[in-house]
């Protein structure tokens, strides 16, 4: 494997000294490149550029070509490991994604196995593996799952839900069957992600998406109790470099503190949270990935400059913050104003890396 | 005027003693009743449910007549004041409100003004002061709006919005015009609740339903500082006694002491935040209200019970909580679980207001 020339991204996750901020965006291969649209639309569905690894390859390197970032991340789908439980995901434009097969019983718990990593999902792996020989060192590539529990709202609802009705009355009514579930898919996302790593992915992410869904007490017993099984669980050396883990709950401001708790070496944060107050709140303990708003990028250039450098001000000095919007990039941004996002993290972030 | 037979919800949220803690649930007059659908379908479309007196009467007291509630809130919807100013508010079925002209300029912001309450929105007056009648004292009626940001989201989004593109890229790019946009919604809605309390309103809650996907900064100068034009702007008494108002932002648990210093008598909680360390967060300023998960419902009965009586604990002895939903009740719940909701907050309580 070629060596790594820019580290930014690991070390500032591991709180070691670097020149500058690190920046990366959640989503950054995807619909808002015109590039990433013609790939898509060649290989017909969702599904199948997920799982050609020469195709996946390509769309993860896309950003990398046209943007100053300092990691990538492989391009794949949250909803992977439960596809290869046998539950048949699905997409349907404009309605994201869907399971062919839903769970609704105890049986249909106990029916679910942790699958077996290179057989049903040796495509991530390829194109993790391929990835990796492509990149040629430039920059880091982040592997990454959906979360337990964000995993068992899909699976029981059968895709995207307003309400949670149906994963939720689960929760409440039968909570061991809901156990029984989140631990299968924890042994699952942990295999999942040791695998990732074992293929080359250098650093994890842990997406919960609808943590934030959940109450404080439930979060704490149905999300954050596995996410730390599987953080426990997981590989943290390989290369001769250790292997940092983000963990990010979409509206998880008020949780900051337990996640700081869970093992990871990064938090990610949503828009909602005030970055410096957040940074008092973990202290020492986790590095902080985010937070600005993805609406920003609507706005002018010089404006989402001007929001670039208060967030990296409002971070301050020292190491420790991987810059990144609160969620994914939406489809419809100007590429243009995602250029003026990543140079100006660069160029504005040196004043805090002096001695 | 009847005298007010029930009067728990208003002392509660005066953090006045009580004998049980006063329970209503948002959209307590809603889809799952399935007397309200009776009444909603005969009366064709929504709007003409909401502009006709008797209907809105009606609606308004169905939940009364199952359950033992301390407080109706009057049939209504958050976006007739913005309708009232011409923008002319239609529903489409699955899709929620909408708008048939929208905010795109300077210009339409400065053809906007504050509407004449008994002109356009005599109805919601006309239905208030009905409902009063009808209701004899049994319990206290309250009058509602949606808040300024929440309007401003609609009136440029032209309905609901999953990234809120249009009026954030305003908000962000041309923020003198989203102030002057804000602040001709605030005088409207000052002028609308106080037309209310005129008319019979005895409590006010201001929801402020998108307040929570703004950064913690723009909360505060987008939404925070125009509901805090309205509180001040409100007449506060009426018939002999305080007219109290709840302020509630969906998603807003990380600023509850900010709104807590807004004027408000109380601050309503979604189910994110946890009741007892919110108690210990706003100290003896405001009363509280909230804040079970609306899917609780979707449990068994006896699920709903031990979820009240745990939420009754975490605030714990003494006034100034009103039982609540953490959002409003979701259509398809059963209406048996509402009355087992309802009854155990009045069963429940009993031993945390003994001296």
């Amino acid at each position: 494997m070629a060596e790594l020339k820019n580290d930014r991204y690991l070390r500032a996750l591991l709180k070691q000294s670097v020149d500058r901020t690190p920046v990366w965006v959640m989503r950054q291969a995807g619909r808002y490149l015109p590039e990433y649209r013609e790939v898509r639309q060649k290989a017909g569905d969702f599904m199948t550029l997920c799982s050609t690894p020469e195709l996946a390859c390509e769309v993860t390197l896309q950003p990398l070509r046209r943007y100053d970032l300092d990691a990538a991340i492989i391009f794949s789908d949250i909803l992977t490991v439960p596809d290869a439980m046998g539950l048949g995901l699905y997409f349907v434009s404009g309605e994201g994604p869907k399971f062919k097969n839903t769970i609704q019983s105890a049986a249909d718990i106990r029916n679910l196995t942790v699958p077996d990593m290179e057989d049903s999902l040796g495509y991530v792996m390829d194109a993790i593996r391929l990835t990796r020989r492509e990149i040629d060192g430039k920059v880091p590539l982040i592997g990454f799952s959906g979360s337990p529990w964000t995993l068992a709202c899909y699976m029981v609802e059968g895709g995207s839900s307003k309400d949670f009705a149906k994963v939720k009355g689960m929760m409440f009514d039968a909570p061991e069957q809901m156990h029984a579930l989140l631990n299968v898919l924890a042994d699952s996302v942990t295999a999942y992600l040791n695998a990732q790593i074992n293929a080359g992915a250098q650093a994890i992410m842990l997406f919960d998406t609808w943590g934030g869904s959940l109450s404080p007490d439930n979060y704490r017993q149905f999300s954050l109790a596995y996410m730390e099984k599987i953080v426990a669980g997981l590989q943290r050396h390989a290369d001769g470099r250790d292997v940092p883990v983000t963990l990010f709950t979409k509206g998880g401001g008020q949780w900051l503190e337990w996640m700081a708790e869970t093992g990871v070496n990064a938090v990610g944060l949503d828009w909602t949270t005030d970055i410096a107050n957040a940074r008092q709140r973990v202290g020492d303990k986790v590095a902080l990935q985010g937070n600005m708003d993805p609406c920003v990028l609507y706005a002018s250039g010089d404006r989402v400059e001007q929001e670039v450098a208060s967030i990296l001000a409002a971070y301050g000095k020292g190491t420790g913050h991987v810059f990144n919007l609160g969620h994914g990039i939406h489809p419809s941004v100007d590429p243009e104003n995602m250029r003026r996002l990543v140079d100006a993290v660069h160029q504005h972030s040196a004043q805090y890396h002096q001695d």
